[in-house]
């Protein structure tokens, strides 16, 4: 019987790679996707595309926040545009309260209904945007909290997250994509919801900064603009 | 300024405990009550009243389960009915998977929105059902997590999951509930969703137990059939 896991999958450039990465591994994958009233909601239509190419199951959850609190729920916030995104000190608006508290929890009883033995998240703490639920000890600390709160621990088994790119770059992990011939044409990474990616908020200068790093070109903009 | 909770309410006799509880230590409470496809969806409607008795403002918030997973998700399916419900052994069917993971999450994003410092949650590890998420050791290692997880901690504060009902008996409970003056007569605790208690599920036994050993009669009972 073959071992299986749950992906989270948001079809960003980092769960894409997890996904490729995890089935390399010989899991059978679950994709989790999650509709939470973000702002750039197309990123679930790229999730829906990543996982039909992987020839994966995917499921896609409604879930809200009512009590908002993020740039991210916020059609009219104005998102970050941090020139020195390394250098940021504070915690950036896009930060979404628990959002992978949240992510992880119903990731946790999906595997637990299908018994699957892990959960894979594209979490990355080197090219981050500093987010607190981004980082290595919070998943060491969630993994702690499963042993006590599932049924599958009394029969022994368990329930593990995985965090295969925590400590990549971004370099790293689009070099590690191109191997494993993740479509990053269909990944999609910008905040702003628009046809095509801004080129200027955290998430579009980490993609671009990680693309000339790795000295490759983004596919997703040479499809759009032609290689140059 | 006044201190804040969100208090995660079911409709039942002990969530409803701890809402007059918190209200009585000073805080300021702010209910979230589940819609999640339980079968006995009419505790919600239950929750809704004790919130407005309690005069505080109630959040109802729509997930789901798609993987079900439980008996309690699925209206087929056989309920427990233990003669001897503190000798069980296994966990029972009803055990949602990573239901309280889920809630505790979504309060906690919740909290972190308004600034509350604490999270109220009715959890019993005395007259329970055995779920894993009803132990103590559970809520410490989520305390412990929450340490990690948010942005709050990084302004120095710090929300807490308070579990005020944990090592009390449910007669205890009642009577606690009895001096505090919750309206016993609009909580919830059968899980068939009919339209009186089947009163023979866990839940039910449980409850009748605890008012029988409290020495008091359950006014839901009493104004359904009078007093016998």
């Amino acid at each position: 019987m073959s071992k299986k896991a749950v992906i989270l999958l948001s079809g960003g450039l980092d769960s894409a790679t997890t996904l490729f990465l995890a089935k390399k591994q010989g899991f059978e994958c679950f994709c989790l996707v999650f509709d939470y009233g973000q702002r750039h909601i197309r990123e679930i239509e790229s999730a829906r595309r990543i996982a039909k190419k992987a020839q994966c199951r995917c499921l896609v959850l409604k879930i809200s926040f009512p009590w908002r609190g993020s740039a991210l729920l916020d059609k009219k916030a104005t998102l970050p545009y941090s020139k020195n995104i390394e250098r940021q000190q504070q915690i950036p608006s896009t930060y979404v309260p628990a959002r992978n508290t949240i992510f992880l929890s119903f990731a946790l009883s999906y595997a637990e209904v299908i018994g699957a033995e892990a959960i894979f998240i594209g979490a990355n703490a080197i090219d981050f945007s500093g987010y607190p639920d981004c980082r290595p000890q919070y998943y060491l600390r969630f993994n702690s909290l499963i042993r006590l709160a599932t049924k599958t621990t009394f029969s022994g088994k368990e329930i593990k997250i995985i965090t295969p790119l925590i400590k990549k770059s971004k370099a790293e992990i689009i070099r590690l994509a191109n191997k494993l011939g993740v479509p990053l044409e269909l990944t999609w990474s910008c905040y702003r919801g628009l046809k095509v990616p801004c080129g200027k908020c955290d998430s579009c200068l980490l993609r671009s900064r990680g693309f000339a790093q790795a000295k490759l070109i983004d596919p997703l903009l040479e499809k759009r603009y032609g290689a140059c």
